[in-house]
């Protein structure tokens, strides 16, 4: 049975585990602060590998920022990390096979292999939290681009220069309108300035009108990425994970995009792991690469 | 050198034409009035195939509607064919291999395989006519989805219910605005209700003010577009073909949606194959198909 140790890189923690080819944890996960410096993470890796070396078949890792299509660098912004971060040799960090890969397509990979898109060979892994990500499946293969940044949710879905995205800087944004960012911003705009998509949520459990408005606004603005994510792609599944996932009316929202699409029909659902899918997913990638070397 | 039959079936007209591994017609091109049935059309196939049977190693046909992943059938929507014509056996047309593809994923492959997109492993190649198409190149693949009717290019990208989109009968679509069908809207709504298209082009060279800002309106949106495309497929190309692409201000463009987007620059280009890219694409999909068996 392969057996890999696999991280978890955030901006605040850093979580790790060993995982098995089932998708398994082998231990309990392990969850450090991330270190203040690029060398103090690289350090952190490198001993938790070195400690583990006799146990495992290689190392693992989910973190932000695009990754080349080989998986052993980053090729572009990683968010909050450590400056210098991006530098880092990650097949060096261990004697051991290492595979990186960026957490969106991470956590899209073991939707894809053990969870809500298990079976199909099209798929689009939505993650709707503070921002919005997405891991690709064309064809049983993830969708990587010239340099591994494919699967960005940002695309102009309205015009008038309404907000501003966080991510991309560019106004009238998809991610700005259905991530739980944009849910925010609409709790301000229906509900006065102080509200916060908690309030949303709360009201919309009270049967209050403006919490209503603010979150059919968030779920129109979803149905209109997904209607995209449709025609272009021809999935048979959409999978939403992250934090908002669980707010979401799937029929209601499912209904709504399927009778605007050009494509055949799409299943839209709700992910099966929740925060360890990207370990899951970047232990999987691993193991296939390791398994298809053999 | 392998040699095949190759098929343009347009709502009225059909043109064909021998082509060769290289993509050079071996004989002029010949068009003819698309028949009236669907039996008239498998039989005018069916009859020009059988002559020309010694000479050929298969039958390739560039189609309108979405094909299946075996390329032997439609899947969906053919628009002005006649009726009947989506239940086509392809396949029973010659007892040589036979191949159909969506035109819009043929004249994608002719670009990816010997024009603008040579050499590329991810591109898109959208098709700006009467309404936009795209064959879309996935590492080194064409993608084609669940159902074969990936790539079509609807989608909201604005709100406020403007205008209607012929293609997917949806408000705000990208289709409506960065089509030919959308620069003749611009048209009626900038420079007066018997405008069209050909007076914005004539009055872009006179430098007429309504003219700039009709034809302004439908480059923003068509950029809008392309931003879509690089963050979500970060492909090396975007090739623009179709009766609109010679009028796109390319560096304007290019520079605008480059600009805008977080995955890595992407090169904007014109076709090279015009009004035969369908015929060359799916005669090379059939050609590299035949040499993979063999």
């Amino acid at each position: 049975m392969t057996k890999v140790l696999s991280f978890d890189i955030g901006g605040t923690k850093i979580a790790y585990a060993m995982i098995d080819e089932g998708g398994n944890f082998l231990n309990e996960i392990i969850k450090v602060s991330t270190p203040k410096t690029a060398a103090g993470v690289v350090e952190l890796l490198k001993t938790t590998a070195k400690g583990l070396e006799d146990k495992i078949d290689g190392v693992a890792i989910s973190t932000a920022g695009a990754v080349d299509q080989e998986g052993t660098r980053i090729t572009s912004y990683t968010g909050n990390l450590p400056e210098g971060y991006n530098q880092t040799d990650f097949v060096a960090l261990s004697t051991k096979p290492v595979l990186v890969e960026n957490d969106a397509n991470s956590a899209g990979w073991a939707e894809f292999s053990l969870g809500a898109a298990k079976g199909c060979r099209n798929a689009v892994i939505l993650t709707l939290g503070t921002g919005v990500g997405a891991g690709i499946i064309v064809d049983g293969h993830l969708l990587k681009g010239k340099s591994g940044a494919a699967g960005e949710m940002h695309f102009p879905i309205d015009s008038g220069n309404k907000r501003i995205c966080n991510g991309c800087g560019q106004p009238d944004c998809f991610e700005s309108f259905a991530s739980g960012t944009g849910l925010n911003t609409n709790a301000h705009e229906y509900m006065g300035a102080e509200a916060t998509s908690y309030d949303v949520i709360r009201g919309l459990r009270e049967s209050d009108h403006q919490a209503r408005a603010a979150f059919d606004k968030w779920q129109d603005y979803l149905t209109k990425g997904l209607i995209m994510l449709a025609n272009i792609f021809d999935p048979e599944v959409i999978v939403l994970s992250g934090s908002m996932a669980k707010f979401v009316e799937y029929d209601k929202v499912s209904t709504a995009a399927n009778a605007k699409i050009l494509t055949q029909p799409f299943v839209l659902k709700e992910a099966v792991f929740e925060n360890n899918a990207g370990m899951i997913g970047a232990a999987l990638l691993l193991i296939d690469k390791l398994k298809h070397k053999s």
